[in-house]
């Protein structure tokens, strides 16, 4: 029976699980809740209990297996394979997690940071097409990605390569970021970063808008009601996208300016907003390249939604693929 | 007797060439001018000649060498080993460079862009010290660069991985570049680009400053003078300084906010101002890098100087080591 890959993607709510053939298909998948009382303690029990679980379930065993990989949130350490500040799983100290697997499974395992390893699915079976020049961006609560440069995941020298939502576009009235900077892409492009610009040109905004009386009105308004706004033509959530979208468009041409990618693919809850958005990144994007970058380096949605995750994990372990 | 490495950098005034040892080491070295006339079809044949005649000269066979390897200007096809469009060679027309040298000579050659070649040199035994993740900044008539990630020169999709003086650092109100876009590092880091800053300034400088008076006066002032005059204390030439360094500290800083490389590299030209340039940078570029890359990446002056090119364009040549 030809060899398959297990990809892991560990998030604060859940555990997703997918087996993959070595062209990257997912043959079965499932989920389980992550337990992260008591420190976290349970989390990397339960996984190897829902491994050695499903295995048994599917008739496989571990000479089925390549590899594991895994992505996770935190400061991961893929030498020694440990987890370090992953506080929505509450792993403040550093946590033994491959070490575990391996000894409790029986299969080679491998580890990266989850934004990375999003980076690889897309990479590989999503919108890039396998080429070995991809960058990924991905809009959320932040904003984070990975860079892939001539077929490898770049990590730099303290593995903070590839965080993008650091990026400063606004160097001289920029907002204030968790990081303690002013001015990076994710005060501007994340979710919150969205809403954070439409308060901020809310104030100077004087043509009537359901969006910005929403704002003033202290309602709840969220990034997709601004993009779902800007599509039915409120002239000011157009004119919040505008802006957002030449943030991300200036962003994007600077990071290809720099590495020429055969694409640039955003993913993440806010590029839900589909071509919509791709296409104001895009302009943005033009504007701001130099002529053989705009000609040979695209702007592509994420195509793999949830399952980036499991399937760039799953990719990880391919480098166990002997010879 | 110990292998060699030959390597070749070539200008538009003068072709370098330099013998070196398996660890970097120049033996040799000896130049020749460019010969451009008719076409540039001189060059190559000069090129073999020169070797031939050095080869000799040193007592060296071909089988001393594991390989040649060249930087030139223009752009380079890497996998056919031909020049196009490297205008100050006269060459406008595909180059066949690597084929005829390979015949000729009889040693493998391999050929890259000649600020790629600088940038493997200055990691290789320069400041970078031979560490997998290395950005080198060229600062000279234009602004160039090449970028080393995880031990490789990210050429990109189309091999314009690298063109740093393409980062855009004025979105807005930006000077155009030769490139068709407004607001590229270029414009405000080359050697013409400091001038072109300090003519703008000086329209709304009203202090008395003899680089003002320089400029007003329609006398030649270079990046050197204004440098110079900054260092004396010249206010306005410290402004344009100020501005300069900024420029360059966001550029180099979103670069390590992507890539997290262990130094950014400062050469060319313009960095003669040494310690002075490089702090200045360094403080723009620890405002604008967040924490764990302002930690780990280092703003470094190039060590190499000239040989930059030959020692890179050697190192090229070290892929064709067997085992």
């Amino acid at each position: 029976m030809a060899k398959k890959l297990l990809g892991i993607d560990l998030g604060g709510t859940t555990v997703k699980f997918g087996i993959l053939s070595l062209e990257g298909e997912v043959q079965e998948k499932w989920a389980i809740p992550t337990n992260s009382l008591e420190d976290g303690k349970h989390i990397v029990p339960d996984i190897v209990a829902s491994i050695k679980r499903h295995l048994e379930l599917y008739g496989l065993t571990k000479d089925d297996f390549v590899g594991i990989g895994m992505g996770s949130p935190g400061a991961v350490d893929r030498q020694e394979k440990t987890v370090t500040g992953a506080f929505n799983l509450n792993w403040a100290k550093t946590q033994q997690v491959g070490s575990v697997i391996e000894a409790e499974v029986g299969i080679p395992f491998a580890i990266d940071n989850d934004a990375n390893v999003a980076a690889l699915g897309e990479r590989w079976v999503g919108a890039g097409a396998n080429n070995p020049d991809v960058v990924f961006v991905t809009l959320g609560t932040g904003v984070g990605g990975g860079v892939i440069a001539d077929g490898n995941l770049i990590h730099g020298v303290a593995g903070a390569g590839g965080e993008i939502g650091h990026i400063i576009v606004e160097p001289e009235n920029g907002f204030d970021c968790t990081c303690g900077n002013k001015g990076c892409l994710e005060t501007v492009a994340s979710a919150t970063g969205i809403v954070r610009l439409a308060h901020q040109m809310a104030e100077s905004y004087e043509g009537s808008s359901p969006i910005k009386a929403s704002l003033d009105n202290g309602d709840n308004v969220t990034s997709k009601d601004i993009f779902d706004a800007a599509q039915s033509d409120d002239s000011f959530a157009n004119s919040i996208v505008d802006r957002f979208t030449f943030y991300l468009g200036l962003a994007t041409a600077n990071i290809s300016n720099i590495l020429n990618p055969d694409s640039v693919v955003i993913g993440g809850g806010v590029s839900a907003a589909g071509e919509f958005l791709r296409s104001r990144v895009e302009a943005n994007f033009q504007k701001y390249t130099f002529p053989q970058v705009r000609k040979t380096t695209q702007i592509k949605l994420a195509e793999l939604g949830n399952d980036a995750g499991i399937i760039g994990a799953a990719s990880l372990a391919s480098q166990f693929i002997e010879g």
